[in-house]
């Protein structure tokens, strides 16, 4: 997620970090009150006092500064999972955390903040960079779990490795990909056990 | 499904059938055209040349006869599911084709027809009845080919019926949920092949 604010040029001086961070607070602030879609530059760069030309000076694009809000949101949840994780030495249990902090930290961010879940949600429908990012660290995530515990002789080790973590991956989808999230509210409480369970039915040696 | 149309009071006489179904056709158009949350009763009414209080007759609300045309739609795909299992021996393999033939038949309807697709939607979000007795009639599905996979012994036996039924339904619930299908169509292909192949991992004995 780093990447998206080493892209900027080095040379704009030690403050750089400093305004961009400006800029991004008070987008959020801006597109909480009225929405990512209906926000333009001009309107952001009036609020926060700058000049449009200025704002455009550090980010590309509306959307450059909507990918960090994005990219903040969900390092937030990455954080919280890898928080979870910590520590736990069985595979199988790894797994169920890691499926329920993703569930508990993405209906978090639902109810806590529903107008940045709705940046998240266009991000993951137009498929921004911190969305296919995000996506890629949880498969990698499950993947190294399920790796341990075939080395550990928790789990089979017949089916191709990729495909067993992308099948796994599939089954927790609806529950991490914002999109889907947000039709899947009520069943947030009890899925995940259960398709915890089934998954490890499946990995079962 | 015929619950709905049974419902209406038998002495409106041979006729109120015909007219009930004219009423659906023209709703259906008229839907098609302008949505089914932009129009009203009256719009619909005055578009096929009845009254709203002769429309009200046959129908108590757009909602029921929103819930017709859904209820139309999920026959149809209910009806090409049971010609896919038809006469197929094996429980692993109607489990696949059970899995397969719902993905196909709800990716048709979406492009064959958005705006009926949008009614489903609408029907899935606010938990119609016929969007609920679907969901039964799946989960009724899928339990009848594990308990008949259990009974040849394709199958485990140790886990309850009814939670691997849940867990199967919920693992194929992006697919099958219009909500949910739409934001799932870039993985209609793959998908229910691998997740097929998952679910048949988690039912081996």
């Amino acid at each position: 997620m780093t990447e998206i604010t080493a892209n900027a040029p080095s040379q704009r001086g030690p403050s750089e970090h400093t305004i961009r961070s400006q800029i991004v607070a008070a987008a959020t602030e801006h597109f909480s009150l009225f929405g990512y879609e209906k926000t333009t530059v001009s309107d952001l760069a009036k609020a926060i006092g700058f000049s449009k030309a200025y704002v455009y000076k550090f980010f590309d694009s509306k959307q450059a500064i909507g990918e960090v809000i994005c990219a903040n949101c969900l390092e937030a949840i990455t954080q919280a999972v890898d928080a979870a994780l910590a520590g736990v030495p069985l595979a199988s249990e790894r797994l169920r955390r890691l499926f329920r902090s993703l569930v508990e930290e993405g209906v978090r961010l639902f109810f806590q903040d529903r107008k940045l879940y709705a940046i998240a949600a266009a991000a993951a429908s137009e498929k921004w960079p911190p969305v296919h990012a995000y996506e890629v660290h949880i498969k990698g995530l499950i993947l190294q779990i399920v790796r341990e515990g075939r080395e550990s002789g928790e789990f089979e080790r017949k089916t191709p490795l990729d495909e067993t973590t992308n099948a796994i991956y599939l089954t927790m989808r609806p529950f991490i990909d914002p999109l889907l999230l947000q039709h899947s509210l009520d069943l947030a409480q009890e899925a995940p056990a259960l398709l915890s369970s089934l998954i490890l039915r499946s990995l079962a040696p």
